[in-house]
């Protein structure tokens, strides 16, 4: 399914994306780091390894320390790493060589990683351009800048805005057999979510028990995590990950977790349940705005359509809802122009995904999300937009609107009297103690319209009481 | 329990062991790091937050960006980090203010860490020794090659023994509420151990189920693994952190996991199990020889003996029971002198244990496990005994013999007819399937012996196969 071949066709690809036109003119090397293992509290003590998206793309190898060079002039793809010593043999098992390696994704060309600082020198002495992309770890940062001799704060200035736009122009159309792995990631997240939903219905189990069986979950599938499980009964904290508290009748669990396959492909669903299995009024009230808000934008997914358009009509939905609540009033279409939304949706509606859960969110967000058609907004609320430009099909992304009470928020705003034209104050403040709501699917655009990813788990309340009470 | 006295008073040890005596001298600063978030796939993608152990020693405060520092001349105790706005609020929840958290651990003097560059700056104007301990993350070297100037890569060179060496003397010896957290990781690893035990009665069952499940119980209980878990029917391989075979009948499954509690006190347990639920014979025969080294090497410790003379006798039991199965041969003394023990046990028989799971192994193996009176062995095997020197009461440190055959390593020794005189490699070559067997308590060094941590995992054969079979 992977085979050689694949690895082979994407090199070449972004090869020729890189290469100039000019013939006198030489187009210089790419440089695609993998990761090294990183250290948890001691240099030995390392985390779970994690490589890097842009090596496992190009070069299909999920092992640390190898670094990936394409040769834009030669037209030749290098491996460099060390193969192991009987030292490694004993203490981490047999790897097989490093050339056998290689030639398993179609590299002929592999050295030891003594010898790439010289292929680097010589290309810089031949005035050849070394491609790279902005690090995100402390040593592949150290790294790069020893070999090509930027300074380790600068690297960031030097990347190639070329590189990355040719990364993008691939990674961003998913495969049909990428697509399967993002469904099988999508199906364990949902054998994560109904184990949680069957737990939050026991008032005072605490958030870790809950987190810790869902990591459990996506570890058992020999994967793990996609990103750090947000479990909490605050769910009005959009990144919360503290686990400490017990949960309680009357409150609401949000849970946005997603599962990591072996070969890193990623799913990300959010779910938000009443603890103790039933909705009250109040809460059943807000989740059907954040409900009709998810439904109406899945419904809008096409080919052709701006996300920013989407994202901006599921804000009008919530806004409007909230509207009949009494919590806003007005004009809601000039309410969400103006970002009077932001106050209770404070988020963009979605992120693309694939190997990263937020897909190549480190080549930068405008260069994922954004081009000359579609520039990023500036307004509180929609500038967190990670993904504005127009959907084509084969883009993977997650749709996942949100309505919270952030009290420290609210009482901002009030004080500042903030779009008190758009919000009702008075209402809102009796809303301090509520917490949040997301509700949040994998979508992938087809040619036509857009489909759900994975086995759907439970989202209507008459779904998620029934599973609960199962 | 964990008070703010405790934190003054370890700072205070501290700062009296450095302190010079010399009244027209200054003593300089030490700087302690907290840790900061590390980057899994991109920069906002980050692994479970772990504190510095030594922060975490000297601070108490599980948070990341953090700087401790103590002037050993003024005496004053300072935390440099940044409030939170509103921004992290929203995103990841409120804070309370860095003063609030200063004064939970008894720090008076707090401030925003950009004020940090300074006070560093001034002291090495003013002459004064800034002590640091070499850092293990690329983040952390970063940031204190910038603080102080030294180079990136040269810091090593620069690291404080003389603070090395009152860390060591403070951490190495465990206070009774220390002994309570890791006796709470050591019973999450009693859950962990047993769930696999009976997960490997089932043939057929994959590697990365049974770590999965082991990992998913560490999170349960709100912490996580205190290593990579180790979870292998290729118990061969020392630290195997490949998951994916199937179990299989004729196989043992070695498990080495520990739970790091929330406060990252940790556990580090072993046990190795038929596959299926019954020893074979041949199983039974390694089985013994392992356990019978782990029990007298318990019986052994207590305070004055030397950890590497309790080695040497686990190595001289495991030497004479191969030579009972006619795979060594001759004197075992002399055997185990030369090092011929080094084919089948070529580890340590273990190291100590605290805030990590090889504790402060990052200040250096040498400075902790090792004195003027007990220096490194050289000999391939006894060379990687962490820990060698003469136990004290208050000690934590694990037992862990183990029996191994790697083939690559026995087809070397056999080839280069390596101690011929002591092993018997014809009989040896049968072995070349077998896998590996490593049994590990951890223990404390009480006042006139030792006592094993935590609720008993079973070990015997007959408490082993009896609780496979329930």
């Amino acid at each position: 399914m992977f085979t050689k071949d694949i690895y082979i066709n994407r090199r070449n690809q972004l090869r020729s994306d890189l290469k100039t036109e000019r013939k006198d003119f030489k187009s210089g090397l790419i440089l695609l780091p993998g990761n090294q293992d990183v250290s948890y509290n001691y240099q030995k003590n390392t985390y779970r390894f994690r490589q890097d998206s842009n090596f496992l793309y190009f070069f299909g190898l999920n092992k640390p320390n190898f670094m990936g060079v394409l040769d834009l002039d030669s037209g030749e793809d290098w491996l460099f790493a060390d193969d192991f010593d009987m030292d490694d043999i004993i203490w981490m098992g047999d790897m097989p060589k490093v050339s056998e390696l290689g030639a398993s994704v179609g590299v002929i060309h592999t050295a030891p990683m003594s010898e790439l600082q010289n292929m680097i020198a010589k290309a810089v002495d031949e005035g050849r351009r070394v491609h790279f992309c902005d690090p995100y770890r402390g040593k592949t940062r150290h790294q790069i800048s020893q070999l090509i001799g930027f300074r380790y704060s600068s690297l960031k200035n030097f990347a190639s805005k070329k590189l990355i736009a040719a990364i993008v122009k691939q990674r961003e159309i998913k495969a049909d057999y990428e697509i399967a792995e993002i469904e099988k990631a999508c199906d364990i997240a949902y054998e994560m979510h109904t184990t949680a939903m069957k737990m939050a219905k026991h008032v005072g189990t605490y958030e870790y028990q809950i987190a810790g069986r869902v990591e459990g979950i996506a570890m058992e599938h020999g994967g793990t995590v996609s990103f750090p499980v947000i479990c909490s009964v605050n769910g009005q904290t959009l990144h919360n990950h503290y686990h400490g508290n017990k949960i309680t009748e009357g409150r609401m669990l949000v849970l946005d977790a997603g599962a990591e396959l072996d070969n890193c492909y990623s799913s990300d669903i959010t779910r938000t349940v009443p603890v103790g299995g039933k909705f009250n009024d109040r809460q059943k009230a807000i989740y059907e705005i954040v409900l009709a808000a998810n439904m109406k934008a899945i419904e809008m997914c096409k080919p052709g359509i701006k996300y920013r358009d989407v994202h901006l009509i599921a804000c009008l939905t919530i806004a409007e809802g909230l509207k009949k609540l009494g919590l806003m009033k007005g004009d809601m279409l000039k309410a969400v122009e103006h970002g009077a939304h932001a106050l209770f949706f404070p988020h963009g509606l979605g992120h693309v995904m694939g190997l990263d859960v937020h897909d190549m969110e480190n080549l930068g967000e405008d260069f994922v999300g954004y081009d000359d058609e579609t520039k990023r907004a500036k307004e509180f609320g929609t500038a967190y937009l990670r993904f504005g430009k127009k959907l084509k099909e084969g883009f993977v992304l997650t749709v996942e609107p949100g309505c919270y009470f952030i009290p420290q928020l609210i009482k901002q705003w009030h004080n500042e009297h903030k779009f008190s034209e758009y919000i009702n104050y008075e209402e809102v403040l009796k809303y301090l103690d509520f917490g949040g709501v997301r509700i949040e699917d994998d979508i992938l655009i087809t040619k036509d319209g857009c489909r759900v990813l994975g086995k759907p788990v439970p989202k209507t309340v008459a779904d998620v009481e029934a599973l609960m009470a199962s």
